[in-house]
């Protein structure tokens, strides 16, 4: 027999609520996802992380099980908190998700300033418009029809014209009086002979847009330019609403393949939210949907192949192999997206299963291919990539940080959004700034990389990452009040109710520490094999760009306190905003950027870092903390 | 305020009922289309035939319209039967659906015999499949894809492949060890690269399967044919079901222009009725849908326009002029079309608005464009077509006969469905066959030529048309007895209840002798403006043959009576079959036949009737009928 299962879904209003029906043997978190609850399952439902917790409130608590006991301890267990995806409940009850699913607004870098690469690029988008007069078929004995008097007037052939411009065709050369404007596309180098994406009624030569659209494992960012003049007019970030399904690859991709329906609901998410930021984006600009003829799509392998449905179990399976690489061409019906149906969407090559388009559009936007001197790009993400190298040769790798530095997996840890910890000072006591100067709720990314930096600092963590409990008596008395054991855990109380508008206390435990520790890690390792393949020392780096979402608001200082990033001196390393988006954006306005994105995916090459064999000891190494500086 | 509306629909079955609103002003015909039942709409809801009749059951009987009253006489009148499309109740109403919509079994020819041309049509269908084995990627620094894996097996480059296989690519190439079936499509000529339609697991070699499909006005005709042998494997006809929105062309054109939203509803019940058809089609062969690979479709340029969601409109105004006439080729899943996704879709070349892809196949299934001698092609169907030529020229011209040689607005008129009388003879009285000799229910298209045919021998009928009721003294007495006029109109019993087991009286109305006329008038007036464009007497003419699925049950001696046909002697006229469904099936088998249809399009002269000088003097001639032979 089904129970009742009823879910309060907004912590701030107890109406909203949800009622399902929860099968027998059904964990909550399921049964949620099934009835379209968003519950947001960092690591997939695997009971490996606090993301899911749900808090009781009405109907007999279930005993906790293992996991529920290791992730969130005894307090919160006994506060009616238990791990949705490890909990089945057999009678009716009624739960409230935490932490609150609101935070879509955060922070996430649009295009940005960055290295300003687009005002270097060459418009040459491809998309032409023009207005033209079409003479109508008049006679009934003259044998012709509405598209071969259109071809005549464009010099193209009835094949080069997309089907659905036909349906509109004869309404369209027949209503105004000053002609049709066609829109057609050249596509860069030898690809072939252009092609008519549209025909309008009247003169709407000037009306050209595009689309660069950077899919992140967690964010997805849409900007809208105008092709004749590369302005930017708008951008929509939001989370990636697969996100509810796994917030690593790995967690997604083993929801992709427990059955087939979980990819296309992959799928859908994915387009529905792109149709949805064409939707915002149009708004706020003006600017029709039907006016968008060219998008550019970047993101990694795994977030190119469910946007075309394309199944990525073997993405994550040794050796890791794509299904394909070839940059695609594909008109946007196709993928039902609303902008015009023939407007022709551009997917950005892909080097390796785990180095996809997106790290092509960060080689494109920090011009890293035609470098004198050795560089490195670290993109940082979820699903980070590090590049290293210069107009000679061109390496890569994927630095899985996993989503600790979005806050994600941490006791504490939230997105950068209004209430969240991004910076953290100490002298005699740690003191915090939240974003928006509002009451503290978590800690996002830059507040941990300062938290630890500034912990390190003060000796409160030593530099293989233990909190130094038995050193407390040499710390301040403030910041040693700080530090305790609870229960068997070890923990730094960074607020306590009260201070910074907090409502409640936030901690920074032990295993949070460790969470950053492998994220830091993975990045850190990126670069470190990087440089140990090409035999290329710390010396020899030029510069070091952070880009990405994240990149851009950690303090470099901290970064090189925690070991993020090899140590070089300040005025090496640069922020260059979000590249993906940037090279997407590139790719947009230039068909010969386009181009070249093909030329420099074939030039990278990819390291490979489980299979080489003095990664584990590089690894381990990047794991620690350097000492003090 | 709404109303209530039932609807029985189905006449046998009082239980099958449908209750609908009826908003203020709206007629019962358009609130039952709204409402997703079918009645019936000849000619498009404008009151100008009975198809939409309805007999009140319950509620207060409108007053009969003028509309009603010469339509439908006073007996039904009085019967409570009305007009649908002129009906507009003020109280709830039941109504009773007339006639009965099940005729959906009738007698439409399939492939049939015909000339058994495809029998000369060397097999070439473009599809190939092979068994390969892909090497699958190994090695993590392998910088590879399955995708590239698999075009190095066969030999072609990623752009080759259709967007749909990539997505159960992975999975089929590790799925079996003896490898993959790879399906490429070469089309004829000079038109690229092979094409990759699919790939499946282990060997499917020998399933090549393909559809032609012959989409008329009135019926749709669906066969599927092995690509390897020609076998043909199964045939599945139907009425066409937009017939519900207008019985002719321009009946539909006019409902497509009232909004664009029924120019959908034309196009979804087209690809619905062809999904139902792969249904049957695969279910009755036990070829699974997947393995059809190519798809010919040919049909008069209305329906073409409207598979392709294309707006008819301008096609059904002067200059009558195509959107679109080029050859088509295009993927299974643009049109929704449940078979492999990537299967080739081709559509024949149209000659003019009138003169549609349907008269291209008959030209190649009859093969007239080689012949030596000047031949002519007759299909007759609700929007037919001539062809006169020779391999010297070639002329064509539509002939719209309506729906009257299909049963269409004729009083008692039904299709070729079992009951309808087919054969018709007299001597002192007449004397009737039905199909299936069953209980005569009405009269097809074949049985009134035979019945105008008789009456006019016996004089019943003089050569203008008028049925002679002033000489009906000269008649035999049981003729005689048949003659009458009732009310203002002249009409000959044809059957009295009992007679020949009919349950009601079966009559042939002055009326229905026009619309015969109509019909004949258009057909013969047709082939003799060709023979007079291009200057060729009766004698002239080596070969007349009769296609499509009515010229094949009409005898030939009943046609020649009527005049429908020039008087040649009838060893010079041969059934050819269903010959657009014919010349569907060759294209499919044989690209150089596809590569031919354009080649014979391109060559055919389109005579428009309406524009030559000495159009009315023919027509009007033809509609009269010939003297007594």
């Amino acid at each position: 027999m089904a129970v009742a299962l009823t879910i309060l879904t907004e912590p701030r209003d107890p109406g909203a609520r949800r009622t399902l029906d929860l099968a027998p043997g059904t964990s909550i978190l399921r049964a949620a996802q099934a009835g379209g609850v968003d519950i947001t399952a960092t690591c997939g439902g695997r009971g490996r992380c606090t993301s899911c917790r749900v808090k009781f409130v009405a109907g007999a608590v279930p005993p906790p099980t293992i996991m529920d006991e290791v992730q969130l301890g005894p307090d919160l267990v006994r506060e009616g908190y238990r791990l949705s995806c490890q909990c089945v409940p057999c009678d009716p009850v009624t739960v409230q998700v935490a932490p609150p699913l609101e935070e879509l607004s955060f922070q996430i870098l649009g295009g940005g300033p960055g290295p300003n690469a687009l005002s270097r690029v060459a418009l040459d988008s491809g998309i032409q418009k023009q207005l033209v007069k079409v003479a109508l078929p008049r006679e009934e004995h003259h044998q012709t029809s509405d598209l071969e008097q259109l071809c005549a007037a464009v010099g193209l052939t009835p094949a080069d014209v997309g089907t659905s411009v036909l349906q509109g065709l004869p309404a369209a050369l027949r209503d105004d009086p000053d002609g049709v404007t066609v829109t057609t596309f050249a596509a860069g180098g030898a690809a072939g002979r252009d092609r008519v994406l549209a025909v309008e009624r009247g003169d709407t030569a000037g009306m050209k847009f595009g689309l660069a659209v950077d899919i992140g494992t967690t964010s997805v960012v849409t900007t809208l330019l105008a092709l004749d003049s590369g302005e930017q007019l708008g951008s929509v970030s939001s989370l990636n609403p697969q996100a509810v399904f796994g917030g690593d690859l790995m967690s997604r991709i083993a929801f992709a393949q427990f059955n087939p329906a979980n990819l296309r609901k992959l799928h859908t998410r994915i387009v529905g939210l792109l149709n949805q930021h064409v939707e915002q984006v149009c708004r706020e600009s003006g600017v029709l949907a039907k006016w968008i003829y060219k998008v550019v799509v970047v993101g990694n392998t795994c977030m190119h192949h469910i946007l075309l449905g394309i199944d990525p179990s073997h993405v994550g399976l040794a050796p890791y192999a794509p299904v394909m690489r070839h940059p695609l061409v594909l008109p946007a019906r196709e993928l039902f997206l609303k902008v015009a149906p023939e407007a022709r969407v551009c997917l950005l090559p892909i080097v390796a299963g785990f180095v996809g388009a997106d790290a092509v559009a960060v080689a494109l936007a920090t011009r890293i291919y035609e470098s004198a001197e050795v560089r490195v790009a670290v993109d940082i993400g979820t699903n980070g990539e590090v590049l290293l190298g210069s107009r000679d040769r061109l390496w890569a790798c994927s630095a899985p940080a996993g989503p600790a530095l979005e806050g994600g997996q941490i006791r504490h840890g939230m997105r950068g959004a209004l209430g969240a910890i991004d910076r953290v000072e100490i002298a005699d006591d740690i003191r915090v700034h939240t974003i928006g100067e509002s009451p503290a709720l978590g800690i996002c990314g830059s507040g941990l990389v300062d938290l630890l930096a500034v912990l390190l600092d003060a000796g409160v963590i030593d530099w293989t990452g233990l909190i130094q409990l038995e050193a407390r008596e040499t710390f301040p008395p403030k910041l040693r009040a700080r530090v305790e054991m609870r229960g068997e855990e070890r923990l730094v109380v960074v607020l306590r109710p009260g201070e910074a508008g907090a409502r409640q206390e936030i901690v920074l435990t032990q295993d949070d520490v460790r969470q950053v520790q492998l994220a830091k890690g993975a990045i850190a390792s990126g670069v470190a094999m990087l440089q140990h393949v090409a035999g290329v020392p710390d010396a020899g780096v030029t510069e070091l760009m952070l880009a990405g979402g994240f990149g851009n608001y950690i303090s470099i200082a901290s970064a090189l306190r925690i070991g993020l990033i090899p140590p070089l001196s300040k005025d090496r390393i640069r922020y260059v905003g979000n590249a993906a988006s940037l090279g997407a954006q590139m790719c947009l306005l230039s068909e010969a950027e386009r181009g070249r994105a093909a030329e420099v995916a074939a030039r990278i090459e990819h390291v490979s870092l489980a299979t080489h064999p003095d990664f584990e000891r590089i690894f381990v190494e990047a794991m620690n903390f350097p000492g003090a500086s």
